[in-house]
């Protein structure tokens, strides 16, 4: 089953080098999932061929301009093309009368409900459950409110090993039997377990964390994901700037990993300062191994 | 004297085939103007290496997302780079409430004074004035309020002609005083009217149309201009759909500039159905014969 995130923006404040602001697109078992949603995220969208009628669901992290000003514009789009489903959008307070006011004084007349979420908490909430997937919201520590998501599978998932059905020459019909919820099988005149036959994987997860002052009180609601999203605004020399902003260094970000205790952690949200981010992967390294720097149009799979 | 205009998007709804919702920069004697701000225009300012430092005010047409949508994140990023003189923004009324909604929501620090110029006018109105330079704002017919815009030069450039130089051998304080305002000159023991040594440029002007329905009442607001933009959303098969959707048929675009007797036509808000934009400009010439379509990136010379 897919589980991936595409990179459409990375940068902080306002686009530089090629670099623009933050968006991603979660893909879950073809579910798209949008997060965030800078200027100009709807023709990063075609140019990396997404298909923006499978996005029902839109999680913005705050309402700072590099992480929602493309939003109206995407709304008013979706309108343009027909569209007819609801959309979803969760948001921190206030989500909805930015773009309510907007859609109002440029006439957009659109053609679907758009459903919000308005977010207000200081402790993890699920705020979205489907078939196969959960996603959390949990605060961050920014200038204004501001939430991480977290998207957890719902279910391990468990499958006959092919080992089991090569060494046990297991029929088409017990294998069908197992899935069904069978606990136990005759084999060879004896009963045995099923669970011994059994491959499970655990759920997968991926966790978003942009932006943040470097806060490990944040490492609770994150522990263990596959795959960490983290801001690293700074370098780590500029610790001070980073402090006095609430964003996150390099290193910072990288100990967060650490503290997670995550497989693998993505930075992103570079300040226009840096030209190349390389110096920021490798300070990461510094703290946490497996880092990579999210670039526009990379696709991280995730588990 | 520059006096040109810049095409930095020219499509119609949403972004489509690499051309991007409206925007231009006019550029008189290298002061800034920009007309409409659609979404991410902030980049394409960047990409055609304009100095947007340099402009000092911004015209909007209308409320409509295609034409509006950039201006928060472009404001944003000036207060971002630290700019400290005001901005001045006209537009139809509405404008100041959706521009302050956003930048309050989004926790913007404007580090500098937006001054607003809202308009609800029903004839034509003078809306800049500079030492070389008058904006008018004009009513256009289109499903919201919107205002077009007319950029007029305020005096004729009037020089001492080369030939009555060369031909009177006119020194150099002979020049002076003439240009100082000498109604006559002493030439071989004569006194001449200088009149007939000057050369008379006369003052240049370009107008914007765009949004609008086919309005032969605007003609009167544009009449002889060098250059006119005019929209031309549809081929003149869906006439149906400009009068239903209030915009105008390259046809009907071709029909105002020969009404209007302008120099030269530019044709532009092309609709998202067309890739090709080659057979609205013809069909604009049977119009009227000198025309061009807006492309991205396009710069433009009046007069």
């Amino acid at each position: 089953m897919k589980f991936e995130v595409t990179i459409l923006g990375n940068n902080s404040a306002f686009p530089a080098y090629g670099r623009f602001p933050t968006s991603q697109v979660v893909n879950h078992d073809d579910h798209l999932f949008m997060i965030d949603c800078g200027e100009g995220t709807q023709v990063r969208l075609s140019k990396f061929r997404i298909k923006r009628s499978r996005i029902d669901h839109i999680f913005i992290s705050h309402l700072h301009g590099d992480h929602v000003y493309g939003l109206p514009g995407l709304l008013n789009s979706y309108a343009h093309t027909g569209r007819e489903k609801p959309m979803h959008i969760y948001g921190p307070k206030g989500i909805r009368m930015l773009i309510d006011t907007v859609l109002r004084l440029s006439a957009s007349i659109v053609s679907y409900d758009i459903v919000y979420t308005e977010l207000d908490h200081t402790d993890r909430v699920k705020v979205f459950e489907g078939s196969s997937l959960r996603v959390y919201a949990f605060p961050m520590k920014h200038r204004v409110p501001t939430y991480g998501y977290l998207f957890e599978e719902r279910k391990e998932k468990v499958n006959v090993s092919k080992e089991a059905i090569e060494f046990y020459g297991l029929s088409v019909d017990q294998i069908r039997a197992i899935k069904a919820g069978s606990q136990t099988l005759r084999l060879d005149g004896e009963e045995i377990s099923v669970e011994s036959l059994l491959t499970r994987r655990p759920r997968r997860s991926y966790a978003f964390c942009s932006d943040t002052v470097y806060d490990p009180g944040l490492v609770k609601w994150i522990k263990g994901v596959d795959l960490l999203y983290h801001e690293a605004t700074f370098m780590h020399d500029l610790e001070h700037k980073a402090e006095f902003s609430k964003h996150t260094t390099a290193l910072q970000a990288g100990m967060i990993a650490r503290l997670a205790e995550v497989e693998k952690l993505i930075i992103g949200h570079f300040s226009s300062r840096y030209k190349d981010v390389a110096p920021l992967v490798e300070e990461a390294r510094e703290s946490f191994p497996e880092v990579e720097a999210a670039e526009e149009g990379m696709i991280f799979s995730i588990g």
